[in-house]
């Protein structure tokens, strides 16, 4: 089998190139079209695998393709997630080569070439792996688990209608586990599994000073400006150590013993590299903790985006009635989501000065997530990647969010296997997002290892 | 001549109309051809309007118009400026009525209607007050002084050619005083003249932290977030008493007598009116000032425009790698806008953190302006005032600017009567920017006026 994935490389790289013309924006209104397109692609493809049935399960948003494979039902189910929305290419100014044409580049991380489209890791290329390791099992008659698929086009803008489907369909996502492949390892000489995901919770905000745009020469100095007034009120969420200042904010925040954080700090890391490749002078964040803790096991706010006044070219003196921001928290565990944004929203509200109105409003979010590292499914995972990679893997700690994945323990009582094979630096979510053709391949080899060692683990 | 006027109004509204569809907007390159546009009409106007001569005078960026008609070089000489370029009208979507289609309307400030369109007031109307002025002066042969108009198509970016073109002609613009048409009274039952006006300073800030767009996930938190530290530098520009914290800044402020500021606080003013039409709860400013202070005689730094990160429709979870805003200063004697544009550069590199480099640019500034209120300019527009009005005018002080009123000084030894005719609330700069025909028609009638007060006080 492992012969065959090699020998149909070109064949599975020329179908992910079709899927990855398909721009499927989930976040703008405009390309509902291609999500449909995107949906029916995926469903085609789950067919043509092998997949005994697939079906588009529309919803209020954009529809969840869903197919299955149950050889035997007393053999372990294992249900692959995934989405095929991707983020949108903006600032397309930046990218080197169209955003939905893929074109394949050397670069250093990859010698072997990348795949650069928006959505090459994030994460059609990711699904389209598994696409093709379930179509290798069940030619080769080696598909030693049932399964089951469920990829939404939601997953970048907060996952809404999937959360209502999976507790309105739990007998037809029965299974033992969840494999995701939306996560990445730390080099492609260094296998890694997370254990870990930080929760989100996405808010906008709007502050609003006079009731129409005015002269900055007559009303200038006089009235609040709101771009000022949301400068200082978001200047005032991190104080001088870095911490946030949200009220209540790290009530919940559960601590790592000394023993965790040096386990996860015993993963390779070089700082100066890390910078080199940012090009920056120096890294920033909360006092007292690691570059990697910053991003993995530590809670953040971020602003996504702030826009008001006059952004076009030369010079307008105006003084807006208007400015917005759009901001982000990552959790950890046991923040909640919906709470923390209760304390967000309460927070904002309570700093704005009396010169301006403000209102807040909740985007979505999603809850924090551990992986025990002493689950069948998780030892299954280290396993297949130990025998592909010929090479220990090690434990890490995402930083990114599946929001998902918290509401699927908790629906279906099931718990995640986070079995990406992105890289950090593949440029996820920004210009030039790629995905490395040795990281898509390996992920094929690798995927059956997994179903392997699950069904023997399991017995 | 005044029955002339007021049975004329009709045709010179009709010709203004014509006037404001003509889409010329200084600062937006694509609006190249409709300030060529506006040009040729402004000069079509002025001959028709009885001018010996008039011109289109090419400079490197928007045509100047230039006319005279000289009745007898022995008699004082009255140079009118005013510009015909406009301010962009977005944001188009708050307008009520298109920008570029004049609509009248009676408004609470305006019961005989008010013409609705970008430039109506700032500074179309107002110019072409003086078009209709001059032809009806010289209709009725009682023109009592020569007469120089220079319009420009440069205010609104700065006037940067307007400069070249008084430093190469000074000869051509030889006048004994300037009549300015481009700032407000207090109200239409309280003529008013400015007697001074505040200078400018306009910068763009760029920061940048990482070289590119990141995934908030994976990076946020440990990586300096170029919105965050935007905010926090913007915020950082004033302090607790609404002083501004650019090193310097105040040290060449002229501080006004208790006398000054007791002369000027006279006039009357509701602050809980004011309040009323901004919809605001609360005013704001430098501490130990009023709100008329505040916006006149105080320099002031507001943000104009803000952007970075993801501004469309729904969310993104970007760690942005660059963040923008135009940032401008509104300047009082004796403060020098090169200087101020240095010292703040200086500042703000100065406060930028090491996750970051800042890049800084002058866009565009002027000079503030005092007019002596002993002078006969001064002195023949306050009787035309109260000829006109029937009422004592009082002296204000002007918070805008017009750049070139301190250039015209340095180079021409020209003194400016600023003799402007709209109100405050004119929406000027904004959206549904407005112009009422009481003022337009209140305009003509009053100008003639001041030729013939400058001419006999000039015996």
């Amino acid at each position: 089998m492992k012969d065959y994935i090699a020998s149909n490389k070109q064949r599975y790289l020329d179908e992910l190139f079709d899927f990855l013309r398909i721009p499927s924006v989930s976040a703008d209104s405009k390309h509902i079209p291609d999500m449909i397109t995107a949906a029916e692609w995926v469903k085609d493809k789950l067919l043509a695998a092998g997949l005994d049935k697939a079906e588009i399960c529309p919803t209020e948003g954009h529809p969840i393709v869903f197919a299955e494979k149950i050889i035997d039902p007393s053999l372990p189910t294992i249900l692959v997630y995934g989405h095929y929305d991707v983020q949108p290419a903006d600032p397309i100014e930046l990218w080197n080569s169209p955003p939905f044409e893929p074109t394949v580049i050397i670069t250093p991380s990859h010698p072997q070439g990348a795949i650069f489209a928006r959505g090459a890791c994030d994460d059609k290329g990711q699904i389209y792996m598994h696409v093709k390791a379930i179509e290798a099992m069940i030619l080769h008659n080696e598909l030693t688990c049932n399964v089951k698929v469920m990829f939404e086009g939601e997953e970048e803008v907060g996952s809404e209608n999937l959360g209502t489907f999976v507790k309105n369909n739990k007998e037809k996502l029965k299974a033992d586990i969840i494999l995701i492949s939306d996560t990445s390892i730390i080099g492609n000489d260094i296998p890694s599994v997370e254990t870990g995901l930080r929760g989100l919770a996405y808010m906008e905000v709007e502050v609003e000073a006079a009731n129409r745009d005015l002269h900055s020469g007559v009303y200038g100095g006089a009235v609040a400006n709101p771009i000022n007034v949301l400068s200082q009120m978001i200047a005032s969420l991190h104080d001088a150590d870095g911490k946030i200042t949200v009220k209540g904010f790290y009530d919940k925040v559960v601590e790592l013993s000394q023993v965790e954080r040096d386990e996860l700090e015993a993963a390779p890391f070089d700082l100066e590299e890390y910078k080199k490749d940012l090009n920056i002078a120096e890294v920033t964040g909360e006092k007292g903790y690691t570059t990697r803790e910053r991003a993995a096991i530590r809670p953040t706010l971020d602003v996504n985006g702030i826009w008001g006044g006059y952004t076009g070219e030369g010079s307008k003196t105006v003084l807006p009635s208007k400015a917005f921001a759009k901001i982000s928290m990552r959790l950890v565990p046991d923040q909640d989501w919906e709470e923390i944004s209760d304390l967000f929203m309460t927070h904002f509200k309570a700093i704005a000065p009396p010169t301006v109105k403000v209102s807040v409003k909740k985007h979505h979010g999603g809850q924090p997530y551990v992986t025990p590292t002493d689950s069948i499914g998780y030892k299954a995972a280290f396993m297949a990647l130990e025998e592909s990679f010929g090479k220990r893997p090690v434990p890490t700690r995402g930083g990114g969010s599946i929001p998902i994945v918290a509401l699927f323990e908790q629906e279906l009582g099931l718990k995640s296997i986070l079995f990406g094979f992105g890289l950090d630096s593949d440029a996820l979510h920004s210009p030039n997002e790629h995905y490395g053709i040795f990281n898509f391949m390996k992920g094929i080899e690798t995927i059956p290892l997994f179903y392997k060692y699950f069904r023997e683990l399991s017995k």
